[in-house]
Protein backbone atom coordinates (compact mmCIF):
# COMPACT_ATOMS: atom_id res chain seq x y z
CA UNK A 1 0.00 0.00 0.00
CA UNK A 2 0.99 3.41 -1.06
CA UNK A 3 -0.57 6.41 0.85
CA UNK A 4 -0.37 9.87 -2.08
CA UNK A 5 -0.62 12.83 -1.24
CA UNK A 6 -1.57 15.60 -4.57
CA UNK A 7 -1.56 18.91 -4.16
CA UNK A 8 -3.16 21.47 -6.32
CA UNK A 9 -0.80 24.89 -5.86
CA UNK A 10 -2.00 28.71 -5.66
CA UNK A 11 -1.26 31.64 -3.47
CA UNK A 12 -4.92 32.33 -2.69
CA UNK A 13 -6.10 28.25 -2.51
CA UNK A 14 -3.42 25.32 -2.46
CA UNK A 15 -5.49 22.20 -2.95
CA UNK A 16 -4.60 18.88 -0.88
CA UNK A 17 -5.55 15.42 -1.45
CA UNK A 18 -4.42 11.98 0.10
CA UNK A 19 -5.31 8.79 -1.03
CA UNK A 20 -3.98 5.05 -0.69
CA UNK A 21 -3.35 2.95 -3.76
CA UNK A 22 -2.85 -1.33 -3.70
CA UNK A 23 -2.56 -2.87 -6.99
CA UNK A 24 -5.39 -1.61 -9.20
CA UNK A 25 -7.65 0.04 -5.85
CA UNK A 26 -7.59 3.17 -4.98
CA UNK A 27 -8.92 5.12 -1.29
CA UNK A 28 -9.62 7.89 -0.26
CA UNK A 29 -8.34 9.15 2.64
CA UNK A 30 -8.75 13.12 2.96
CA UNK A 31 -8.57 16.39 1.38
CA UNK A 32 -8.43 20.14 1.76
CA UNK A 33 -7.48 23.47 1.35
CA UNK A 34 -4.99 25.53 2.38
CA UNK A 35 -5.73 29.36 1.97
CA UNK A 36 -3.81 32.50 2.47
CA UNK A 37 -4.69 35.73 4.05
CA UNK A 38 -4.54 38.10 0.84
CA UNK A 39 -4.43 41.26 3.60
CA UNK A 40 -1.39 40.20 4.47
CA UNK A 41 2.01 40.68 2.74
CA UNK A 42 3.52 38.02 0.04
CA UNK A 43 5.82 36.12 3.01
CA UNK A 44 3.48 35.87 5.60
CA UNK A 45 1.07 34.84 3.01
CA UNK A 46 3.93 31.94 1.71
CA UNK A 47 4.44 30.90 5.31
CA UNK A 48 0.70 30.47 6.09
CA UNK A 49 0.67 28.26 2.69
CA UNK A 50 4.09 26.61 4.29
CA UNK A 51 2.40 25.68 7.61
CA UNK A 52 -0.57 24.11 6.78
CA UNK A 53 1.00 22.12 4.06
CA UNK A 54 3.40 21.11 6.40
CA UNK A 55 0.92 19.93 9.14
CA UNK A 56 -0.84 18.03 6.12
CA UNK A 57 1.95 16.15 5.37
CA UNK A 58 3.18 15.55 9.39
CA UNK A 59 -0.87 14.26 9.95
CA UNK A 60 -1.01 12.18 7.38
CA UNK A 61 2.69 10.53 6.34
CA UNK A 62 2.02 9.97 2.67
CA UNK A 63 4.84 8.40 0.86
CA UNK A 64 4.68 9.96 -2.24
CA UNK A 65 3.95 13.83 -3.49
CA UNK A 66 2.62 14.82 -6.62
CA UNK A 67 2.10 18.45 -7.84
CA UNK A 68 0.48 19.67 -10.71
CA UNK A 69 2.82 21.19 -13.58
CA UNK A 70 1.50 24.39 -13.57
CA UNK A 71 -0.41 26.10 -16.70
CA UNK A 72 1.64 28.62 -17.76
CA UNK A 73 -0.77 31.45 -19.24
CA UNK A 74 0.00 34.54 -21.06
CA UNK A 75 -0.30 36.72 -17.73
CA UNK A 76 3.07 36.77 -16.32
CA UNK A 77 1.92 38.61 -12.93
CA UNK A 78 0.33 35.82 -12.38
CA UNK A 79 2.83 33.16 -13.66
CA UNK A 80 4.99 34.68 -11.12
CA UNK A 81 2.35 34.47 -8.18
CA UNK A 82 1.76 30.75 -8.95
CA UNK A 83 5.24 30.44 -9.16
CA UNK A 84 5.83 30.98 -5.64
CA UNK A 85 3.06 29.24 -4.18
CA UNK A 86 4.56 26.35 -6.10
CA UNK A 87 7.78 26.31 -5.11
CA UNK A 88 6.27 25.90 -1.55
CA UNK A 89 4.26 23.19 -2.45
CA UNK A 90 6.90 21.49 -3.34
CA UNK A 91 9.40 21.80 -1.19
CA UNK A 92 7.32 20.71 1.70
CA UNK A 93 6.86 16.96 0.75
CA UNK A 94 10.45 17.14 -0.68
CA UNK A 95 12.05 18.34 2.64
CA UNK A 96 10.15 15.52 4.63
CA UNK A 97 11.85 13.14 2.19
CA UNK A 98 8.96 12.10 -0.27
CA UNK A 99 9.91 12.45 -4.19
CA UNK A 100 7.69 14.35 -5.82
CA UNK A 101 6.38 14.13 -8.75
CA UNK A 102 4.92 16.45 -11.73
CA UNK A 103 2.57 15.96 -13.83
CA UNK A 104 0.87 18.48 -16.71
CA UNK A 105 -2.95 19.01 -16.42
CA UNK A 106 -4.15 17.31 -19.16
CA UNK A 107 -2.15 13.96 -18.23
CA UNK A 108 -4.10 14.66 -14.99
CA UNK A 109 -7.32 14.60 -16.41
CA UNK A 110 -6.85 11.63 -18.52
CA UNK A 111 -6.19 10.03 -15.63
CA UNK A 112 -9.41 10.42 -13.92
CA UNK A 113 -11.72 11.34 -17.00
CA UNK A 114 -10.53 8.83 -19.96
CA UNK A 115 -9.55 12.18 -22.19
CA UNK A 116 -6.82 14.99 -22.22
CA UNK A 117 -9.64 17.76 -21.64
CA UNK A 118 -13.09 18.17 -19.54
CA UNK A 119 -15.20 20.22 -17.27
CA UNK A 120 -14.73 20.50 -13.86
CA UNK A 121 -18.01 18.81 -13.04
CA UNK A 122 -16.93 15.93 -15.10
CA UNK A 123 -13.75 15.75 -12.73
CA UNK A 124 -15.98 15.36 -9.78
CA UNK A 125 -18.70 12.98 -11.18
CA UNK A 126 -15.21 10.57 -11.81
CA UNK A 127 -13.83 11.24 -8.38
CA UNK A 128 -17.06 9.95 -7.23
CA UNK A 129 -17.51 6.43 -9.68
CA UNK A 130 -13.24 6.14 -8.64
CA UNK A 131 -13.44 6.72 -4.72
CA UNK A 132 -17.34 6.25 -3.92
CA UNK A 133 -16.52 7.62 -0.20
CA UNK A 134 -14.30 10.50 -1.51
CA UNK A 135 -15.04 13.81 0.23
CA UNK A 136 -14.08 17.32 -1.49
CA UNK A 137 -15.49 21.03 -0.68
CA UNK A 138 -14.56 22.77 -4.16
CA UNK A 139 -11.93 22.86 -6.97
CA UNK A 140 -8.71 22.99 -5.36
CA UNK A 141 -9.78 20.01 -3.31
CA UNK A 142 -10.84 17.83 -6.12
CA UNK A 143 -8.01 18.93 -8.47
CA UNK A 144 -5.76 17.81 -5.70
CA UNK A 145 -6.62 14.13 -5.81
CA UNK A 146 -6.92 13.70 -9.55
CA UNK A 147 -3.59 14.44 -9.88
CA UNK A 148 -2.82 11.65 -6.70
CA UNK A 149 -4.94 9.50 -8.60
CA UNK A 150 -3.00 10.30 -12.13
CA UNK A 151 0.34 9.63 -10.15
CA UNK A 152 -1.08 6.25 -8.75
CA UNK A 153 -1.53 5.18 -12.38
CA UNK A 154 1.60 5.96 -13.60
CA UNK A 155 3.93 5.02 -11.11
CA UNK A 156 1.68 1.65 -11.24
CA UNK A 157 2.84 2.17 -14.70
CA UNK A 158 6.27 2.25 -14.77
CA UNK A 159 6.29 -0.53 -12.15
CA UNK A 160 4.53 -2.85 -14.71
CA UNK A 161 7.44 -1.86 -17.07
CA UNK A 162 10.01 -2.45 -14.81
CA UNK A 163 8.36 -5.88 -13.31
CA UNK A 164 8.05 -6.90 -17.63
CA UNK A 165 11.74 -5.78 -18.20
CA UNK A 166 13.20 -7.79 -15.21
CA UNK A 167 10.34 -10.99 -16.14
CA UNK B 1 22.47 49.20 14.47
CA UNK B 2 20.45 47.02 12.24
CA UNK B 3 21.68 44.05 10.12
CA UNK B 4 20.57 43.14 6.99
CA UNK B 5 20.00 40.20 4.46
CA UNK B 6 19.92 41.23 0.98
CA UNK B 7 18.80 38.08 -2.02
CA UNK B 8 18.58 38.31 -5.38
CA UNK B 9 16.73 34.75 -6.09
CA UNK B 10 17.10 32.76 -8.91
CA UNK B 11 16.54 28.87 -9.22
CA UNK B 12 20.51 28.30 -10.74
CA UNK B 13 22.19 30.73 -8.28
CA UNK B 14 21.01 33.01 -5.35
CA UNK B 15 22.95 36.00 -4.61
CA UNK B 16 23.28 37.14 -0.54
CA UNK B 17 24.68 39.61 1.20
CA UNK B 18 24.40 40.63 4.79
CA UNK B 19 25.76 44.25 5.72
CA UNK B 20 24.87 46.25 8.80
CA UNK B 21 23.35 49.96 8.94
CA UNK B 22 23.82 52.90 11.13
CA UNK B 23 22.41 56.08 11.34
CA UNK B 24 24.02 56.63 7.31
CA UNK B 25 26.82 54.41 7.65
CA UNK B 26 26.82 51.23 6.22
CA UNK B 27 29.24 47.95 6.91
CA UNK B 28 29.71 45.33 4.82
CA UNK B 29 29.31 41.78 6.83
CA UNK B 30 29.22 38.92 4.18
CA UNK B 31 28.08 37.91 1.01
CA UNK B 32 28.09 34.55 -1.39
CA UNK B 33 25.91 32.40 -3.66
CA UNK B 34 23.74 29.60 -3.01
CA UNK B 35 23.53 27.15 -6.46
CA UNK B 36 21.24 24.81 -7.26
CA UNK B 37 22.08 21.32 -9.41
CA UNK B 38 21.25 21.19 -12.80
CA UNK B 39 20.47 17.70 -12.91
CA UNK B 40 18.64 16.87 -10.00
CA UNK B 41 14.39 17.17 -9.84
CA UNK B 42 13.30 20.71 -9.49
CA UNK B 43 11.99 19.75 -5.82
CA UNK B 44 15.25 18.67 -4.70
CA UNK B 45 16.88 21.80 -6.28
CA UNK B 46 14.69 24.04 -4.09
CA UNK B 47 15.71 22.29 -1.25
CA UNK B 48 19.29 23.10 -1.62
CA UNK B 49 18.07 26.80 -2.14
CA UNK B 50 16.54 26.52 1.15
CA UNK B 51 19.00 24.48 3.02
CA UNK B 52 21.55 26.85 1.87
CA UNK B 53 20.00 30.35 2.68
CA UNK B 54 18.66 29.09 6.14
CA UNK B 55 21.99 28.01 7.08
CA UNK B 56 23.21 31.59 5.99
CA UNK B 57 20.09 33.22 8.40
CA UNK B 58 20.99 31.03 10.82
CA UNK B 59 24.78 32.06 10.91
CA UNK B 60 24.74 35.92 10.46
CA UNK B 61 21.69 36.40 12.34
CA UNK B 62 19.97 39.54 9.95
CA UNK B 63 17.20 41.33 11.60
CA UNK B 64 15.36 42.22 8.52
CA UNK B 65 15.33 41.17 5.26
CA UNK B 66 15.13 42.13 2.14
CA UNK B 67 14.36 40.57 -1.68
CA UNK B 68 14.21 41.84 -5.16
CA UNK B 69 10.82 41.92 -7.05
CA UNK B 70 11.44 39.77 -10.10
CA UNK B 71 11.75 41.06 -13.02
CA UNK B 72 8.67 39.49 -14.91
CA UNK B 73 10.12 39.11 -18.83
CA UNK B 74 8.17 37.40 -21.86
CA UNK B 75 9.01 34.28 -21.38
CA UNK B 76 6.61 32.25 -19.07
CA UNK B 77 8.99 29.49 -18.53
CA UNK B 78 11.43 31.43 -16.84
CA UNK B 79 9.02 33.41 -14.74
CA UNK B 80 7.50 30.43 -13.37
CA UNK B 81 11.11 28.91 -12.14
CA UNK B 82 12.11 32.71 -10.84
CA UNK B 83 8.53 32.18 -9.12
CA UNK B 84 9.42 28.95 -7.32
CA UNK B 85 13.12 30.24 -6.63
CA UNK B 86 11.48 33.50 -5.32
CA UNK B 87 9.27 32.07 -3.05
CA UNK B 88 11.88 30.04 -1.50
CA UNK B 89 13.89 33.36 -0.76
CA UNK B 90 10.89 34.68 0.88
CA UNK B 91 9.99 32.11 3.13
CA UNK B 92 13.20 31.26 4.78
CA UNK B 93 13.73 34.73 6.13
CA UNK B 94 10.08 34.91 6.91
CA UNK B 95 9.93 31.45 8.67
CA UNK B 96 12.93 33.02 11.02
CA UNK B 97 10.30 35.77 11.99
CA UNK B 98 12.31 38.41 9.98
CA UNK B 99 10.08 41.18 8.12
CA UNK B 100 10.51 40.78 4.28
CA UNK B 101 10.55 43.78 2.09
CA UNK B 102 10.39 43.61 -1.56
CA UNK B 103 12.36 46.38 -4.14
CA UNK B 104 11.97 46.96 -7.63
CA UNK B 105 15.08 46.42 -9.93
CA UNK B 106 15.15 50.02 -10.53
CA UNK B 107 14.82 51.70 -7.07
CA UNK B 108 17.67 49.08 -6.27
CA UNK B 109 19.98 50.01 -9.09
CA UNK B 110 18.88 53.77 -7.72
CA UNK B 111 19.85 53.15 -4.55
CA UNK B 112 23.35 52.33 -4.85
CA UNK B 113 23.99 54.36 -8.40
CA UNK B 114 21.90 57.03 -7.84
CA UNK B 115 19.90 56.40 -10.90
CA UNK B 116 17.54 53.66 -12.21
CA UNK B 117 19.26 52.07 -14.94
CA UNK B 118 23.36 51.18 -14.99
CA UNK B 119 25.53 48.60 -16.09
CA UNK B 120 26.19 45.30 -13.58
CA UNK B 121 29.80 47.14 -13.39
CA UNK B 122 28.67 50.34 -12.62
CA UNK B 123 26.98 48.75 -9.39
CA UNK B 124 30.15 47.02 -8.54
CA UNK B 125 32.06 50.10 -8.66
CA UNK B 126 29.85 51.94 -6.53
CA UNK B 127 29.22 48.49 -3.96
CA UNK B 128 33.17 49.51 -3.50
CA UNK B 129 33.06 53.21 -3.00
CA UNK B 130 29.77 52.73 -0.67
CA UNK B 131 31.92 49.62 1.30
CA UNK B 132 35.29 49.97 0.73
CA UNK B 133 35.77 46.23 2.28
CA UNK B 134 32.84 44.57 0.37
CA UNK B 135 33.98 41.26 -1.22
CA UNK B 136 31.73 39.78 -3.96
CA UNK B 137 32.13 37.04 -6.48
CA UNK B 138 30.14 37.65 -9.75
CA UNK B 139 26.64 39.86 -10.11
CA UNK B 140 24.31 37.73 -7.97
CA UNK B 141 26.34 38.72 -5.03
CA UNK B 142 26.94 41.81 -5.71
CA UNK B 143 23.21 42.32 -6.35
CA UNK B 144 22.08 41.06 -3.07
CA UNK B 145 24.59 43.63 -1.55
CA UNK B 146 23.15 46.05 -3.77
CA UNK B 147 19.68 45.27 -2.78
CA UNK B 148 20.23 45.15 0.90
CA UNK B 149 21.84 48.90 0.76
CA UNK B 150 18.31 49.82 -0.79
CA UNK B 151 16.13 48.90 1.86
CA UNK B 152 19.30 50.63 4.41
CA UNK B 153 18.46 53.74 2.52
CA UNK B 154 14.45 53.28 2.30
CA UNK B 155 14.17 51.99 6.12
CA UNK B 156 15.86 55.18 7.29
CA UNK B 157 13.64 57.33 5.04
CA UNK B 158 10.55 56.06 6.74
CA UNK B 159 11.98 56.04 10.05
CA UNK B 160 12.69 59.96 9.53
CA UNK B 161 9.25 60.59 8.16
CA UNK B 162 7.71 59.01 11.10
CA UNK B 163 10.25 60.57 13.47
CA UNK B 164 9.15 64.20 11.83
CA UNK B 165 5.27 63.16 11.99
CA UNK B 166 5.90 62.67 15.40
CA UNK B 167 7.84 65.42 15.97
Amino acid sequence: MIRIIGVDPGLRRTGWGIIETLGNSLRFIASGTITSDGDMDLASRLCQLHDGLAEVVHSYQPHEAAVEQTFVNKDATATLKLGQARGIAMLVPARAGLRVAEYAPNAVKKAVIGVGHGEKQQIHMMLKVLMPKAEFKGNDAADALAIAICHAHNRQAITSRLAALAG
